[in-house]
């Protein structure tokens, strides 16, 4: 007697589906789309649909793309020999937001996290193989999140290509720019101090 | 050079537009999306069309429904004399899940707001008079949320069904059950001593 209609509930689930998104979150949205008109609706569904139906990864670095390489990859300016590798694909927007990485990437899609039951097969790394084998890559930036499964998933890939003649690199740790010292956490704190340098 | 590819774009602006999703969300949503699996994405965009398509609003109470007429309205069992007036469709279902209400209801879609340039003339208010003027209604319970513009048209529509032989009553005001006094705000506080009861 007291369930909200099928179609609503259906809503209701699928939006409970996404991430951060909760129960009562997701009866405000359903009922946000019922009572916007149909236009809009339509307009919300089938960006949906237009999205996953157009965009695939690209074969090269692993980034979304329309095409089978992505705008990165094809880009003639943009540095091959530096492949920055990511885990995720927002990191890559991420990293191009700043504008100042002119090199490629290269998108894991995951990270290694045995918990889960997530080991290497899984991620995308037969690819990054293949381009340290074949082309000129003079050096490899580890730019996993700075997590237990980050770090346990650089760590992997550093041992993977250790017998290479590569330059591998990792990101900086420190305190984050415009913070308050006395919010920064303790470890990152104690990072700071170990990677000091001469000012 | 920094953009996501328009594809996602699109998504992102179409989350960003649903109430309480900032852009930061709506790009983790769009990812979230794409990286899932085909089916389930096109269930996803299913539902958003089929709940807008299949749902209209009663015709007698202004609820959701499937078919011209609402569960509640339909069900013989529901005392029809006993209307408790809501300003939104998701206030309906609060009320159900208590099941203690057996009246029926009557959404108003919206609460007067001239900052916002809502007048009464846009609420649902005519099928509510019509009921009253032709039905045998015993009480109407005003069940705007505790606001100010709430308050405005709770106060609205009892000067506007004043003059007719009807009880109307609103919800009890006062300290929520479980709270902690301390945490009270002084308004909540006051009005609960002011309508304090015998024990």
């Amino acid at each position: 007697m007291n369930d909200y209609p099928k179609y609503i509930q259906d809503l209701i689930l699928e939006f409970s589906k996404l991430p951060g998104i909760g129960y009562k979150t997701a009866v405000r949205l359903s009922m946000h789309i019922i009572n916007k008109n149909l236009e809009e609706v339509l307009n919300f569904s089938n960006s949906i649909k237009s999205a996953k139906e157009n965009l695939k990864y690209c074969g090269v670095c692993g980034n979304f793309s329309e095409d089978e390489t992505c705008f990165i990859c094809k880009d003639s300016s943009r540095d091959k020999s530096l492949i920055c590798v990511v885990q995720d694909v927002k990191d890559v927007y991420a990293f191009e937001k700043t504008r100042s990485y002119m090199g490629v990437y290269h998108v894991l899609h995951g990270v290694i996290s045995p918990n889960r039951g997530i080991g290497p097969e899984t991620l995308n790394l037969e690819g990054l193989i293949k381009k340290v084998n074949s082309q000129n890559i003079k050096e490899i930036i580890l730019a996993t999140s700075p997590t237990l499964e980050g770090e346990a998933t650089s760590i992997y890939i550093s041992k993977l290509l250790g017998e290479k003649n590569i330059k591998i690199t990792r990101l900086a740790y420190g305190i984050p720019l415009g913070s308050d010292l006395e919010y920064v956490d303790e470890i990152t704190l104690s990072r700071a101090l170990d990677f000091r340098r001469d000012f």
